[in-house]
């Protein structure tokens, strides 16, 4: 399976950081289908995570669930959702970012402890997690996975020693625990949100009726028809019972924001709204900006399927240069992956993109694409134009150069992967072969319509500053 | 398989005409890993038939191959793939038109008869296969599939009492059967293509290095990265036997070109040029055409993904008014379809796509579609738009009204679903919501630069005129 | 495929004969269950053939089926069956005796003719099959399987050009076809059995409730609960339409009967009575005829699990020597097949079977096997039995040395393979290490109550004389 | 999974207690492939747990493993298996005798913890889990599972806060829990055995070559090639590393020896020794010994296969009534199960086993089997050999009557589906329809080979003497 899930993200994004999870969680109010509707819910947030994903339901038998190795549509089958019934659920779906994509790392966890039987689903990552596992196996505590949600739930259980009140519980955990963190966690009657301080991992709030949802994005929202109420915001610690939400903040002293703008730029869906931004716009925006920062002088703007289109629009807009498709992808593309073994010609051949050399031929032109990792991808698709009778081939990235690792809850390539961390913008022109070779400037990213909300963004991928210092072990909130 | 296959159908272009057939043949010249490569042809011809597939290879065995349910991709494994090494080969994938989608049927066909062994693939639909069919029982014969390969296979055989010689014989076939074909028929020391003498259905000549291929598109060459030679014509028998290339020509009168111009308008891929014209191009003809014929005043034009966004993109450009995104479709949709069960809102719900609020609100809109069969999936995107506050919705069709079904190889729903065959213009429009609604004429059709070239379209789905007629069984060419 | 059932034969009776085929048919003139019927007469012949089966059924759609590679049990489930309801019904299950094990050759075959639309399952091998399909392509019949079904269903088709009578037809097929057949043709509105006029292969009569039901063993009337009427005799065919029998007899001169003696030493069920003999009760005497022809001196006597464990029984109950277990079979042998990789020790070890030293140690043994074909499992008994301490083994085989290949049906390893083609019976004893050996003479084969009822049997693969000449292509009944 | 497991259960066994875990180890000190030797060991363990399976290995890695749900057959592959090389390895065949068929449940269980890494397999039923769950919970642990093994794994946890010493911490274990254990621990440098202080489950050291294996049953060994060396003692720790194996003792005060008598009766494979009896010599002796209490006037003695033919042997050589087989197996029995439907005859349709009529009709027969649980498959057997022409059918047991519940690991049906708990013998007999009906006696019982050797047994199941108070909670060794 390892194996089998390598090979898509190889094939199909090989050259853009990873996201590592989904979460999705509803409190059923109503006579929803809930498996179901959670089902729905992970099939919109299925960009964050596809190696694996798993159903918990608490119903009159307790919490229960199914979880398997694939992606939602092929995990689940109707006969398995209806067994899953019940009135409180959460989902998930992931990506792993570390080296353990075993069965056992599949989430929700679903765990008993002195408190009851709980689930747990989590997104991101804790920088102090090691330090936290050692201290519990210190004093007994085993674990099984390399989840960050056994970290959790061994703690919820160490702490439920001295306070039989979660919501305490909660509050000492988000003290202890250093990283992103959007969590979902189910008992036999809440279900409980906590987003880390600086917000780097999204989650929002949902209601479809009486029924109300958390979920890692707005998409899932709209996917189950359900109404946006709000994000939650850093640091806070949401619960709902029944047809009641409740916040706790304050449990950490207030941060600076520091929201993941590679939500905004590759990972989230277009259609989201993270923390009052539309991500739309956001790369609408990036485009113009970046029509601005870097203006080229050609007959015709194309996009890098899929997360390039909208950017290039934006340059469009804001350029007067006609937009046009240049790039069609295979609507096919399955994740089992032959490789093709025609040696001679291969710099030519993708079997997932084809050029229109129609639309190309005897043109200059700009291409846009979201971000640059390893830039093998971006190379071969500035040959393809070239091959296809480009007269010209302007590059335009709108986003900066990724430099840095994220600690974060991102798979970005180790830093020898980086190609602007190895080379200067010049020398990635060259090696592309592209006329002209622009990135959108930090400032120019941050001036984006997010920019304008005065929200601030962790830009650690370009700067090497992050809100946590990843090696630090130990920055919790003492 | 088969309600897994109809289901998947149903959800992600419920709404569209279904195309038959996809072939692809290689005679290789060089020391190609020939499975691989008609693998990537069937790759690229994937749109054109997602039933099931099939791979046959000439080797010193004799011919052998291996069929099954299912996309390319899921049929074939690189150990299947390493089995099938040759000098020939011949592939086909396939959506059933007729009845009989049963494990039989998936192509090529191979048969031995009197001359050796052979294996037959076929796009069509021969309208004189039943009458042939009941002759060749008359005589002796016995059909196990419902497919057309198998009658021109029975053909073959009892043609070649008279001769031996195989040409001979296809002359003779070419005269007797009546409809649409491109047939490839692969011998142990031959590759043959037939395409019929309207030209309803395409096939190309391909190079690469010395090896000679036979395929559907031109995309499909694109995609083993060889060069496009020319388009077998109408009535065209072309005979490829090592390096060299036969044509014979005349077997039958000349026919007026009848081309299917849905190839154009919706089947065929974008970067495949056919007899001549980019499809690409003539989408974007379309487009614009459209926007002469059916102009609006209006803020955004956007297009239905994935078909319409190409005439979308040429009516933004003929207009002037901004090309924009509306509705993302979600990356994962999976061959099993989960029906969502909440009643209450599923008019707003739509797990495959979803509206970009915030490009939408406010605005008035032209949503541009290539065609419209029943109108279900039309009507509910015109709704989507309005929830998702669009001030006015323009609804555009880059061809005229489906009014009538197609007998040469398309799957049309039959006459009472099509919605243009039982309401006025008008009355469509109310039905879909829309504030106004255009379809391209006839006549604008034509006159795109496909029209440009004096070609001859097949407009039979449009204005109930075939270029044969589909009822009369027997029009052969005596 | 191939593969997997190769190493399933290899693995469980490596070191027997093959059947070919199974097959059982029903007219249903009670309110059945139809294809579950089926699918438990096929369950209940399973060990007539195990790589492929399939279902057809005549109802008011005509006649339609499902085919698969694999066990019935693997093949079926309840939703294939639940679709396959119907008035008449046939089933096949497979191991092909030819190279071709292929998805094509699953039978039963369905196939259009000039009569309608007929299903035919077959078991045996025709002899002039080879010629007769030259014939056939000679007058323009192709050949898609490998299967005599395919030839037999020719030959009704272009007999049918002479006749619309089904019965002359199958008349004029009976006295063209040589070799061994036990066929059931299912038509829209009959169900035909034929069996070959040397009675090679079995085919019986039976009868429940108002039903009718054709089968190869009269343990598939078992499993239904159907009485059984009759076998078919040699040279007959017999009709069913609705609930009436007819039997068409003299189609061809008389010949002697040649049973195949192997479906009594190994392949037929015990329970099973073919030709008014009990399979159970020969295996008993033949058993009983051993001791008395080659007796031994020993203290316990044990049979090779499972086919030679009747045997032991009749040697135990001949000779006062009691009868004991010695072998102990695992019971969740799988079809995978992994191979054991500790070669230093590998001739002591085996997975499928294991010794009980307790009951063994000490004693004289004498082994009991029905037969031998390689001698490779029957070396490999012997040493487990003596290094678990047996102080004597007395090798003794219930029927003749296999010395010749068979062409009807039965597939035997080529010549060379067969150890007693190629040693003496001293040499083979050496070669297994046994104290002494001792095989069943022809002559007392012949005497076991088989005999009694002066039955006639085909001992082709122990004296080389067959009842028809199988190289001599045609010596149809002319 | 749980259907499918349960179906198969059913139809091959229904009348069966069932057998919860294999469990079987090795130290490698020779270059073997250790994945395959454990695959062939759990392979010949396979009847004491089908439901899922699982292999832990060591290596330079750490410890790593595979788990599925399914036959070992089914689990494993070849590409799996040459994934798990390594120095120490465990495996575990499981069927849950507890609800819990969950994919958690699979062992051997993994988990870090404060000393390391370890894997743990466990056969049995601790009594006082549910307690020790408890208050592991009060001091802060998370359970994942519902096994035994995560219970071990938070005891060895918990207690390496005080000691460093693992077998200091195992005997602290031993001294805690309370119930039926047989349990391999593997560590990255031992492989460690503990047996229950009564004996209750079993467990043996074996050798090949230079490495050192601890297995369920003695016929893991012989799968393998390799030595039986002795039996863990009841109360013992064996600790292998490297090639020295020591012995821990002493841990808990003495218990009177209590080993489980159905593993002689039913479970265990024939061919093992367990405890010094040979298996099939206390069946054989069963046999014998119901022949002297309840002997017979018959014709012929019959065994119901597969665990009741050697009872039947035994009966056979004591009463001097030969012995028969009357019962066919069908050889093919799949996992699936299709119900037959037609009511009419169900009484007389069995498609797992038929009747040998020519051997039973017009005899007094006697049908011996190994044990009654709910008495249905007997009942029907009765009838089967009644309509097959018996003129009496005399039922033999080969143990006593089946009165209570078993709390050590064996899953007997709940007391009110026994049918000795509600009914007289006589009763029984009435019910089954037999002419008279025997079951060996307790004393009888005991009274076998095993009983010449001054063992204790567990007869719990059939006088409702425990050896530990079941519903005592602790009842721990302070």
């Amino acid at each position: 399976m390892v194996d089998r899930a390598s090979a898509l993200q190889c094939c199909v994004d090989c050259d853009k950081p990873r996201e590592a999870c989904g979460v999705f969680g509803v409190v059923n109010n109503d006579d929803f289908d809930i498996a179901r509707m959670v089902y729905f819910g992970l099939y919109a947030l299925q960009h964050r995570g596809q190696e694996s994903c798993g159903i918990a339901v608490t119903n009159q038998n307790g919490i229960t669930g199914y979880r398997g190795m694939g992606l939602v549509s092929e995990v689940f089958s109707d006969r398995i959702l209806d067994q899953l019934g019940g009135s409180i659920a959460v989902g998930h779906c992931r990506y792993s970012t570390a080296g353990g994509n075993s069965v056992e790392d599949i989430q929700p966890l679903m765990a008993n402890y002195k408190g009851g039987r709980m689930a747990i689903a989590h997104n991101g990552n804790l920088v102090n997690a090691e330090k936290i596992r050692r201290t519990l196996e210190e004093s007994g505590a085993i674990f099984q996975t390399s989840t960050d949600s056994e970290v959790i739930a061994n703690l919820i259980s160490r702490y439920s020693i001295q306070t039989d009140d979660l919501e305490e519980i909660l509050v000492k955990i988000m003290q202890q625990v250093v990283g992103s963190y959007a969590v979902i966690i189910m008992t036999r009657k809440r279900l409980i949100g906590m987003r880390d301080p600086w917000g780097l991992r999204p989650l929002c709030i949902g209601k479809l009726d009486d029924s109300i949802i958390l979920a890692s994005e707005s998409c899932a929202l709209d996917s189950v028809g359900a109404d946006f109420i709000r994000d939650v915001e850093p640091g806070e610690i949401v619960v709902v019972q029944d047809k009641e939400i409740r916040s706790i903040k304050g449990a950490v002293s207030s941060k600076p924001r520091h929201f993941c703008i590679f939500e905004h730029i590759y990972f989230a869906r277009p259609d989201s709204f993270i923390d009052g931004a539309s991500v739309y716009k956001s790369r609408l925006e990036a485009g113009r900006m970046l029509a601005i920062e870097h203006p080229a002088d050609a007959d015709l703007v194309v996009g890098v399927p899929d997360s390039g289109l909208t950017a290039a629009i934006g340059f469009s807009r804001q350029s007067g240069i006609p937009y046009g498709e240049a790039l069609i992808k295979n609507r096919y593309v399955g994740r089992t992956f032959i490789e093709p073994q025609q040696k001679k010609r291969e710099q030519s051949i993708d079997i997932k993109l084809n050029v229109l050399k129609e639309e190309i031929e005897g043109k200059r032109i700009v291409m846009i694409d979201d971000s640059i990792v390893r830039g093998t991808t971006t190379r071969k698709l500035v040959q393809m134009l070239k091959n296809a009778g480009a007269k010209e081939v302007h590059m335009r990235i709108s986003s900066p150069p990724v430099k840095f690792p994220c600690y974060f809850g991102i798979d970005i390539s180790s830093k020898n992967q980086l190609i602007a961390a190895k080379k200067t913008i010049e020398e990635i022109r060259k090696n592309m072969g592209a006329d002209s070779l622009g990135f959108l400037s930090v400032d120019g990213l941050v001036k984006t319509p997010v920019g304008a909300l005065e929200r601030g963004f962790c830009t650690g991928c370009f700067t090497g500053k992050y809100p946590i210092n990843p090696t630090e072990e130990d920055c919790s909130d003492k």
